[in-house]
């Protein structure tokens, strides 16, 4: 039997990796639209979604994509789990292990819980958001709909605005983006950009860019990419006040007129309105945050295939 | 493509609707007899329970049905979705009607709410009960009951008895049932009767009456549907005492001696014992509570397939 | 039709069928360490988890054991049941019963609730916990791992330590080894050993004895069964601290070395590491725990296929 595989972060995939992954996921993209959503390609795997932090949007998404697969999909939350009753994770790891599910899904807010859990599992095992470390199919989902609209990712000029530092999709999108060719402009008050964040990226990399000044990380972008103020995720104030951080830091049509003329928007959800984008800015004829869902699902259908050995 | 189309309120539905529903009910009622309780209509289709108020029987109900066509069903509760995080309602329907549900069905203290996600997606929203506004899943039940008891529905007298004013079961039952041709007796303290109730049917409708005497309520009635006292939903104080209420509107055996020989008596659960309904009266030999609980799960299979186009 | 079968307790197994269901749990084993390990048997079936308390692995275990045979799975927890709007239990039962499940997997706090249920189902109802009372699934995944191990079960010598007053696990297990020939020892701080225990069996029974003295319960011992120190359950102090507990009654690696060389040692779950037991012993080479976990699905899966006759 082949070494099993895991998915714990954008650092561990080469550009074949994740090009494999995208190319995967339109055929998949295909089938939501037609009347027989599903496939057997999973049929009698099993997949565990244990997610220790409340999520709708990446949970329901992983679900949708283990059913359409025929997978049979377990879900776990935190609040109902064994850890409640002291349990050490590694404990829970092998004790879900021992059960023989072929895939286990973690969220956590501890960063390295997933990787702690792969290295106790025989399952693949897939990061879905762990602290502000990674969340690498938030950055595949991302990708793939940039190539979507752009036809390409090689090039582009990609603004990630919001809170860079508490952020595990701006990492992983910094990783992944900046991998495949792109040029990441990451834009945030300075009490929200960490210290030395170009170098987190495999070599001092030309195609990381930090600024303090929205309009320098919007005019002529491809992408604009506003991140969720996390207030729950926030334990010291980094900025004097939702207002002010409105004032520099939300994406106003106004501000979009700077971006090139075919820009899109993103943002991972769930967005607060009127804090880090306008209504007419998130509705607008830019706006891409819908097709990210949509991608979502055939991204997290490819990752598990991928993983699983679907044929 | 056709139309998606939802299931909102009775108001939506036609005579013809309505039985067509109840007809195809019939079948399904026959295969949660068998040992197969399992068809493929709706194979390759998702259902999404939305369940922004908990609920046993209705959500497990739903569940059941889905299951039983072979769609794949995903349950997401209020507590853990992104509107506890300050999403919108309406982008909560946006970002699930881009995952490609086939069926959305909703539960939400407001009123309305169904119609807004309906507005907000592609996939067929069915109401599951919205504040004190609509249940129609409920009442489509309700008249199965009726029917399958007394095969048919006009011209029968049907009683129903409760808390009318804050009863989302009340509306939509008078609304059905009426269309139908039975004579509704709307029964409550008058506190608990909201002005001019008669006016909500479709015309100024002479198969509606109010009346706050229990006894002219039952007498010769032929169905006595007894409505839930949802404490928790009362704001202020409607009636002086719980031991008051009792008095006057509790469904004892004696009381149901004034129904015609063969009434049947119906509740949608939970029920309060001894509050509403006495113990030897909710298990007596005129009973229909379980058999509303078995149409359940029949009468939202034919929906389902009915807005799903199962084959 | 034949008669529905329940399974809430050892008590009403006979040798014949605890080993029948140990043989048909063998074969499910195997399935899940192949590629496809699911089964078509329960196709059609519908299986409801009712869990008044907070499970992981007994919940999932069950649900993966139900989905594996391709039957379909819902989960009520309790905190989302009508009983919290007031119903009684038996309403519950009944509710849910009306919707034809084929079976109901009950755990509560109180003892007796299975049987209840049971008593007002005529699906198969099957007790995953019932208070203090028993727990018999846990004893039958039990009784396989030690034979999986030994290849018998009878003139074993098992010893269970720990809260035996509070521990169903100890109960469950007590009754099912010593019907197939085990001699269990008993062994606990005076306070913790209900009185007159050895009668708790169906008769006086010679293969029952009781100790507050590890060294004698653990010396040639082949199997240390570990119980869990449920210090939720507790109401009132039954010893003076946890670290006097520990002094006498964790299982060391020191004091493992008095039982017979090939000694395995068990442990329901989840672990108190440190507590009741040192992490040499847990992940040691005499350790079974895991296997505990792996034999539950397929223990639960030759219940489910017992009682819903999956051919």
């Amino acid at each position: 039997m082949a070494q099993k595989q895991d998915l714990l972060g954008i650092e561990d995939l080469s550009n074949e990796d994740i090009l494999a992954i995208l190319d995967s996921a339109e055929s998949f993209e295909e089938l939501a639209r037609g009347p027989v959503k599903k496939v057997e390609k999973l049929r009698g795997k099993t997949v565990i979604n244990l997610f220790f932090e409340a999520s709708t949007r990446t949970r329901t998404s992983f679900e949708v994509a283990g059913k359409r697969l025929s997978a049979d999909v377990i879900n776990i939350s935190g609040s109902d789990s064994s850890v409640s009753k002291g349990e050490t994770l590694v404990d829970t790891a092998k004790t879900l292990d021992a059960m023989s599910p072929d895939c286990i899904v973690i969220r956590h807010a501890s960063a390295g819980v997933p990787h702690q859990i792969a290295r106790n599992s025989k399952a693949s095992v897939v990061n879905a958001g762990d602290g502000a470390h990674e969340h690498p199919t938030q950055a595949l989902l991302d990708a793939y709909t940039i190539r979507r609209h752009k036809g390409k990712l090689d090039g582009l000029k990609v603004a990630i605005i919001g809170d860079i530092s508490h952020s595990r999709v701006a990492r992983s999108n910094l990783l992944a983006l900046t991998q495949l060719g792109s040029h990441v402009w990451l834009c945030a008050a300075p009490t929200l950009i960490p210290p030395g964040i170009e170098r987190i990226t495999r070599s001092e990399n030309p195609y990381v860019h930090v600024t303090s000044s929205m309009t320098e990380a919007v005019r002529d972008a491809d992408v604009v990419m506003m991140l969720r103020i996390q207030f729950e995720r926030m334990s010291e104030s980094f900025f004097p006040s939702t207002r002010e951080y409105c004032r520099y830091f939300r994406l106003s049509a106004e501000r979009l007129r700077l971006a090139a003329p075919d820009v899109i928007v993103m943002h991972p959800g769930p967005i607060n309105r009127g804090v880090e984008i306008d209504d007419d800015v998130a509705d607008g004829p830019h706006s891409a945050i819908l097709d990210q869902v949509s991608a979502g699902v055939a991204v997290r259908m490819a990752i598990l295939c991928r993983l699983l050995g679907g044929s």
